[in-house]
């Protein structure tokens, strides 16, 4: 049995995705295909433009058979912290045979070969790195600079290392081996727009043009699948969306305001400086980009600060997230699956490493009966922790919902979207109504 | 030589604050007139309706030679504290020889009866009072039924000590023992609106109803002296105001929502089972006024409530303000003065037990200096916390005002007012454009 598996933030899902996910298809032509998603936040330090629910719902009406929510202590960490989250999580449920990412060079060799030299402790390299980031650089362009000192590549060789996709397809790799996986990878050629292109272009154009797009109450039809305007429309008519960083600006000024250097310390993220630099801002800035713009320098780039942003309000403490950088994803949470992903969600729950979680009401218990099976490979405290902090999450970014009424408490206690493979129109009726 | 005190908030100032003003200097015919005022939040626990700046320069306008801010540690308490703080920093000035306070009842015998009683410490009404606490009544309705039985006392007395006037003037008084002071005290009749009569009514209308007429934008003109009406007017003008609790409301329960038990549990107010409601109610409220609303009980006022999120918001430890209750105002912060008032304050300088902050930039010299000298009575420690405290809470305050680039940081370490006796016109010109 091929299971597929992909590590996604459908921000919001469009037809790059759905290009991707067909391509991915073809290649493994697997029999199962799951995904691991992004909660309410996303990678790039923001808040996700519409719910993790309802997004998970896009993508089972797009292919996919089990959307699982990628905790967000991992959503919200760098390339590296993103990656081993979602590969853990894939790897412990112990079911998905094969992964397919996408990159901007589609050079599979490549992909292996930096990660292989990453994953190998050099003292030499090590020290390539630690001159290159003395020079003020952010850890990626040091990594990069080193990287091709390192393995003597030319010009070429450094223009793959900035591709944000290619990044990522690195950091998934050296999950791979870290973990000592099974998985086979399989790297895919991304089309159209660069992922933060922030112009709509063709049918092909980026999440974050999209974002935009709606940001600014533009027509976006052209560029997302039917399933996915539908739902995204019907959300924001709800008044659950669109959700955007500038919305929790008054918030996370008045928050970074009221936080001491030392508050910030003990958090992950606020080192080299990243501190102090906070402070000091925040006592010039009125408006977010304001303060986004000047903490930015050479070493720390937009992501990281919005990242850390968080942070500090979900207050990561440094210890747990180095704890979750060893230990992996303690549980896998069903964010929704279709009648066929059922029938795998039954042969995973025989298997996985972690227990899975479709009834969050159900934590303690399920909690306690994983503790006492040998079965399982988790840690009490650490799932305890990161499960607090995506029921934290969901109701912080329900807090920004333009509709008060929808500002719900506790929405992630309600149990998956379940989508029928033959009836779906009705189904998505009687879905939505519970929400 | 007469120095007349005045306790107030003016939030707004209005014809009932401008008729209390006259009666009090008729009483006393004081050389000089100041008067202390609650900063940016008021006891009831809401920010002011225009920053402290605009409202002391108001009432130097309409009569007051010099304005002291109330320390937001004693502004934002309940009646005993905030009198505590206000009488402690009049006291310490040395030079205030005088204080006039409006009461419904304006029962000078009562009040002074009342306060001697609860001043000392009576086993017999002690006993009374845990009795009444028991049946889960509010602090000052235990109080007001243990007094009854312990002063043997009818129904019109109860009445006088549910006057929220009166209960403030019976914690003056308090204070005043407690202090030892040399200041006598005066009571005058209020006229107009009870001060939390929600409507206007006559030309004497009440801050509360004021305050609702500029919230549904209602004309005010007529109710207020000129001289507050515009300056109110280009306060608003400049997107500086009108602040209004409802305001915070997003900001509140995000905070809230991210607080757990234990951090409520170590701040002051968080006692009596407040913590534990707190953190029951924030998961059924997607509004302020639910939330408000739903945590309110006998026991626990809205005045209560509204206070205890800005003690959580600003951190109020527990040790600290009961330190602060103990020791009282550390500082005297000036906000405005007339040229008059400036002869009063280099008599002030010479005498008075705490350093006189005129340029809070300064503040680490004044601090320095004073405590090298055995005139002042004050501790550093406290000192810091209560002026921190101050700083913090006008850069949480900015950040509410309606124009964006007016959520300046540090607004507080403008210089104060200085309003000219003869050319009150030119100057308040000049003044303005500094702000």
């Amino acid at each position: 049995m091929k299971v597929l598996g992909l590590i996604v933030e459908y921000n919001p899902f469009h037809n790059g995705h759905l290009y991707h996910l067909n391509k991915a298809k073809e290649i493994v032509k697997p029999d199962f295909t799951i995904a691991v998603m992004s909660g309410n936040f996303c990678q790039r330090g923001e808040p996700a433009i519409i719910d993790k629910f309802s997004r998970a719902e896009i993508a089972l009406k797009n292919g996919i058979d089990v959307v699982f929510e990628l905790p967000v202590v991992y959503a919200l960490q760098d390339a590296g912290g993103f990656a081993y989250g979602a590969i853990s999580l894939l790897d412990k449920l112990k079911t998905v045979t094969d992964i397919v990412f996408g990159s901007e060079s589609a050079d599979k060799q490549f992909i292996t070969e930096v990660a292989k030299t990453l994953s190998i402790n050099s003292k030499e390299f090590d020290k390539l790195l630690k001159k290159e980031l003395k020079k003020g650089m952010s850890f990626p362009n040091a990594r990069k600079f080193a990287l091709k000192e390192f393995l003597k590549k030319d010009v070429n060789f450094i223009k793959k290392i900035e591709n944000s996709n290619d990044i990522l397809g690195i950091e998934y790799v050296k999950s791979i081996l870290k973990l000592n996986s099974n998985i086979k990878y399989n790297v895919i050629k991304r089309i159209g727009a660069r992922y933060n292109e922030l112009n709509l272009t063709n049918k092909y154009s980026s999440a974050t043009a999209i974002r935009n797009a709606i940001k600014m109450d533009k027509e976006f039809k052209e560029f997302v699948p039917d399933s996915s305007y539908e739902i995204l429309k019907h959300t924001f008519l709800k008044g659950k969306g669109p959700v955007f960083l500038e919305d929790m600006e008054q918030f996370i000024l008045t928050f970074l305001r009221l936080k001491r250097r030392e508050d910030l310390k003990k958090t992950y993220s606020f080192n080299e400086g990243l501190d102090q630099r906070f402070i000091n801002t925040i006592k010039n800035s009125t408006t977010l980009s304001e303060f986004l713009d000047n903490v930015k320098t050479k070493r720390f780039t937009y992501s990281r600060i919005r990242r850390a942003i968080f942070h500090a309000i979900f207050n990561f403490e440094k210890e747990y997230i180095d704890f979750s950088n060893k230990l992996g994803v303690q549980y896998a949470r069903i964010l929704g699956f279709t009648r066929k992903g059922q029938k795998l969600l039954s042969k995973i729950k025989n298997v996985s490493k972690i227990p899975i979680i479709s009834n969050p009401s159900l934590k303690d218990k399920i909690l306690k009966k994983a503790l006492s099976s040998e079965k399982f490979e988790i840690n009490k405290c650490l799932f305890n922790w990161q499960f607090e902090k995506d029921i934290l999450a969901s109701n912080i970014y329900t807090m920004f919902y333009p509709k008060k009424t929808q500002r719900k408490y506790g929405v992630d206690f309600r149990k998956p979207i379940i989508i029928e493979g033959e009836n779906e129109r009705n189904n998505y009726r009687s879905d939505r109504k519970r929400m």
